[in-house]
């Protein structure tokens, strides 16, 4: 009978009030099932979820909140995997999450084989979640800020979100982290793998790595001229000029000075507010891109819209009317 | 009686066909009042414009469109009135617009005193049109890009679009025109004049100004600084490097380099279809910018909704509720 109810009561789920408790006591069983619930797009989950998030949020926003991006082949997963293993033997707690809206495509994900980030996979201070599944961005990025929070109520004050390094995925990880964290390759290829148009505003920090080897050279090179190159953008902040360095994660070389940026980055910009500000703005255009995101949806599910949108993009795009006369026949028809 | 009825009539306006036969015919005045026309709000002008722009739609895209941009002080009206003057006098028709939604704040316009563009402004191959008022920057944008329609089907096969060199006008510029220009300082000060982030990846060409007089060694200094930053951004075409010149619109110096520039672009851009491909694009995503700034327009406007904003907002900015919860209250709020 007991053991009938347990099974019973397992099949049906953990109540909000048992994943709140749950998960602020740092149990990571109850944690995984908690992120598990946050990705499921059923209505009613979507419910339990919100009711949990808003139970837990007086818990979150204690991490540092960093995006580790670049091309694929840079090595962001061992720059995560020795990063995290030095925070978590220190003092601190490491999870890693991820953004990767292709992973349901290619039927795997940067972070669903946990053997590439095999120490820290099983580090008692670490805890690594493949990408949720999807391949709406403006979803995956959802689940991910969502499975953020839990983590920080979970305990866990270094987040790692890392990307897929290609896309809008870092634009939307920028969006949800504190600092992000550009990794480039040593190489002189600097057109292939060049800085991505539309990321440059987002970087808090550059670091060329592979720095080891016969690449030492062509790192510090690689270095300087990027300096050079960031020099003619604009920071983000005023209170923070993106640093460049030298790193080799496989080597573990440069992680040290690395994490000290980010704390001086920390530092810095709680001392003047700016940090605040830019979690309350992440925030606000959040709750605003959800809100354009239904409202967009919705229009474009609208079955007179769907009827209509072919034929008149088509007009557009072929100079038969205008962009402003197609925009208002598909709204008039979506209120009809 | 005649007289009368001429009087008449240029109070209740045009009908469309009269402006359509102006504009094609080349008209300045009818021009200037088709202009008027579109930079109306009020709603039977802007049926009666949507019409007339139908009308001339065949007439246009025969322009090399291109966005002026750079800090103030750079020296765009001086560029566009040597540029403008030099291609006029050649076989050029030259019309010269503008985006500048703090006009009607600071109640003047980059370009409505015409006394800075003197000799343009009277040129028999040129049109100079103010910046249309209004601080929404989409709605000048809208304005802007209809008056450019005109512009075309009126003959003129250069359209100069200035901005005013601050915040997102750019972006919304370099959303119109097929060529971007920014036009940059020989100063050393580059932190402050640094280019701007988020326009960096619009740049089709980057020209050093007032490189002139004791600025000239500084100025081809900043010129090779800029080229090498520049290697390390993805250019926005695989078709096209942006080139970096040093020009002087004072002494007029460069623009013949300068607009060869152009011309090249133009010309690998419709041979690889790429020129094509983007305007289709800039028309798509315009249709869709209307589209969106109607549907949360008239969200935002939602009695219950602006009954609820502020202390909704203020509750996920202050960490009470999450921003999907609050996006769901409001959306929910808008139906009702």
């Amino acid at each position: 009978m007991d053991s009938g109810t347990k099974t019973g009561r397992r099949r049906r789920g953990l109540s909000v009030d048992e994943y709140a408790a749950g998960v602020v006591a740092g149990d990571r069983t109850v944690l995984a099932r908690a992120i598990t619930l946050v990705e499921s797009s059923r209505p009613e989950h979507r419910e339990q979820a919100q009711e949990l998030l808003v139970r837990i949020l007086p818990k979150t926003g204690n991490a540092h909140r960093i995006g580790v991006t670049g091309v694929p082949g840079v090595g962001k997963s061992t720059f995560v995997e020795t990063m995290g293993c030095r925070l978590a033997d220190g003092d601190h707690r490491v999870a890693v999450l991820a953004v990767d809206p292709s992973s349901s495509v290619t039927g795997g994900s940067i972070l669903g084989d946990k053997t590439r980030m095999a120490r820290l996979a099983t580090h008692p201070a670490a805890f690594v979640r493949p990408s949720p599944s999807g391949t709406n961005l403006g979803g995956v990025a959802r689940k991910t800020r969502e499975a953020m929070l839990l983590c920080e109520a979970a305990g866990f004050d270094v987040i790692l979100v890392e990307t897929v390094g290609v896309g809008q995925a870092e634009v939307v990880v920028a969006e949800m982290v504190d600092f992000v964290l550009l990794l480039l390759l040593p190489s002189g290829g600097d057109e292939l793998q060049g800085i991505k148009r539309g990321i440059l505003e987002w970087i808090d920090l550059v670091a060329i790595n592979k720095a080891d080897g016969d690449r030492l050279m062509a790192a510090r090179e690689a270095r300087s001229q990027y300096a050079a190159a960031l020099r003619f953008v604009r920071s983000a902040s005023p209170d923070w000029r993106p640093p460049v360095l030298t790193v080799s994660a496989l080597e573990d070389e440069g992680l040290s000075e690395l994490w000290q940026q980010v704390e001086e980055h920390h530092r810095r910009l709680t001392a003047s507010g700016a940090l605040a500000t830019r979690r309350r703005e992440q925030q606000r255009r959040w709750m605003w891109a959800l809100i354009e995101d239904e409202l967009l949806g919705s229009f474009r599910r609208h079955p007179a819209v769907v009827e209509r949108l072919e034929s008149l993009e088509d007009d557009v795009v072929a100079g038969r009317t205008t962009a402003a006369l197609a925009a208002r026949r598909l709204l008039d028809a979506a209120k009809s």
